[in-house]
């Protein structure tokens, strides 16, 4: 077992009175877990320590040449008070996927799951009571050598911190719009969309300002080859049920291999449903939708969990979906991913994994 | 002029004893500049500061997004002991291109080289006096609001640190060996190629990894949407002489615009040889070589100013430019180059920046 040498903060900071106003990803816990990597030594140093800020060499590499990965996963309170993952070794398998990509020196996922475990245990008292809140987990991996030269680092940090964090959808799960990106390209085959590395967020950024210019909460991405084919939606994956049929970008190296994109997939088979990984062509979208076909749209992702789409737009033609309502597969996959991550169905997947 | 605060360090640092050992990037001076934003009231706070450590939250942005740009670029001690840059201006000119990309604040190009200026001013007797050692300048924008949620921060800082590095050839101007890359992809079209940003420069090392375990030093990036076109090579601009032609990519918004490449690009049209900027296929290369048109390859870049390729491979097919030495282009322009920057030859382009 991984030996974590643990120091307990002397200030504790109190906890957020209100939890309907936690927000998302701007309160941290009382402890944060630290590792480091050096080159010859590989990880080491295990800990737990108190939460504060980091002292880095303005030349650290991670500020100059983005080499840093993360992920992101919550914990649950259940009504008996216990405290749950869901799924945390896809992420640190996803991790690991994301390192090799980045040069970035590999983790022993179980190791690290030992560590997640030990700090939510800790830090359980902050795992939020309220419906819909959790505590939300940010492992991530910095390059820190304090050299301004280009190549994969010889330091590295691995952290874990904790965010007290509300219900996405503050006020009911509203259908939000989207809008086809046709400007900006996130990712290209051959380069790191698969992978959560901060390159693909940086990109992003300029896409998500001019849709909210235009009144619209998210982009669709479109391929970076062709411009034809949709990717993902924001920083979700994107599903649509067209005639019946579930269907999502296949993922061939430009998409975010969602944890809960994997689920949604397995629990719609598992339903019955006909599912599909495979291209789509915006122009097909189009189509169906004219054809009366495009029955729903849905985003995926660990913050909004489903995020139904209501409102798409792709040039001039606005694309109404259901009459902007939520439609009874986005549902129905909302109800079993919450149903399961909050312990309020049984977990028929094997996917929670408790803190004891 | 912007006021800039002043405090001096009380435990300066020895400067190098052996300035033909000073590597790239290494050692750092005594003090740094630096100034925040702040949204709602912008710049300020403008400084300089002893060399040291940042503290920074676990939770800064730049940290888990890439939102983060930087410059490089140098100072030079020239025969009669003064300090000059070379055409610094066009850095923060760039600066503010890859601000707006990334959707960082831009920053008032006119103060930032004062500071700059004042900044190497106070440092002086640390721009080597060594030939072809120089003072690596590094300018860099990160976002640091301490929130993990993907937008464009409110917080950031813009630092200056410096960096005496030594002559980038130790072993004298080597042609080195390049490898086009058909796996991974640097850039596309409606990406972030052209900007100055860490992104460009993550995405970027596992290409480069691939390279030296083929005993290679650079790649040769292809375009991300065909993967025929060259882009650029390892972290410089590319330049090919074809039958007395000087050939570069034209810049389509997945290459860096160099600002040794258009220095290039000025002083070969000065010294009137015929230059395009250009869509060249490596195939066309690849023909010019086989009819033994292919005169010179060389990359461009403010670290080793003008790098002549000796072996360019594709595929399986290696080849051989100018029998593996430096061809007469190159050697002018890294001439005309260092003549300009160490003062050496007039300079009849007014690129010179003086410290006075």
């Amino acid at each position: 077992m991984l030996d974590i040498k643990i120091e307990r903060t002397t200030t504790p900071k109190e906890k957020p009175a209100d939890e309907t106003k936690l927000g998302f990803g701007h309160i941290f816990t009382d402890h944060m877990f630290v590792m480091n990597y050096d080159a010859g030594q590989g990880w080491h140093d295990a800990r737990i320590v108190p939460y504060g800020d980091l002292s880095l060499s303005p030349a650290a590499m991670c500020l100059h040449y983005g080499q840093e990965i993360f992920e992101g996963l919550k914990a649950y309170r259940t009504a008996d008070g216990s405290v749950q993952l869901f799924r945390p070794q896809e992420n640190f398998k996803r991790m690991n996927n994301s390192a090799e990509r980045m040069v970035i020196p590999k983790i022993n996922e179980e190791d690290m799951l030992y560590a997640l475990k030990t700090l939510v245990k800790m830090e359980q008292d902050w795992v939020p009571h309220t419906e819909g809140a959790s505590l939300y987990i940010r492992p991530f991996i910095i390059a820190v050598d304090p050299y301004v030269g280009v190549k994969p680092a010889d330091h590295y940090l691995f952290i874990i911190i904790l965010s007290p964090s509300g219900a996405y959808y503050s006020t009911g799960l509203n259908p939000v719009k989207i809008y086809v990106e046709n400007k900006y390209v996130r990712a290209v085959r051959g380069g790191t969309g698969f992978a959560k590395t901060a390159a693909n967020y940086a990109i992003s950024l300029a896409g998500q300002e001019e849709a909210h210019e235009q009144d619209y909460e998210q982009v669709l991405w479109l391929d970076g080859v062709e411009r034809k084919y949709v990717e993902e939606v924001g920083s979700m994956n994107i599903f649509f049920v067209i005639d019946g049929e579930v269907v999502t970008p296949q993922l061939l190296g430009s998409v975010l291999p969602g944890i809960t994109r994997k689920s949604a997939i397995e629990i719609c088979k598992k339903k019955g449903y006909k599912v599909s990984e495979r291209k789509i062509s915006i122009e097909e979208i189009a189509e169906a939708y004219d054809n009366g076909k495009l029955d729903e749209v849905f985003g995926t992702g660990t913050a909004a969990v489903i995020s139904p789409v209501g409102h798409l737009k792709w040039g001039d033609k606005v694309m109404e979906i259901n009459n902007n309502k939520i439609g009874p597969v986005s549902q129905m996959l909302y109800d079993t991913m919450t149903g399961i991550q909050w312990g309020k169905i049984p977990d028929e997947f094997g996917w929670i994994v408790k803190i004891d």
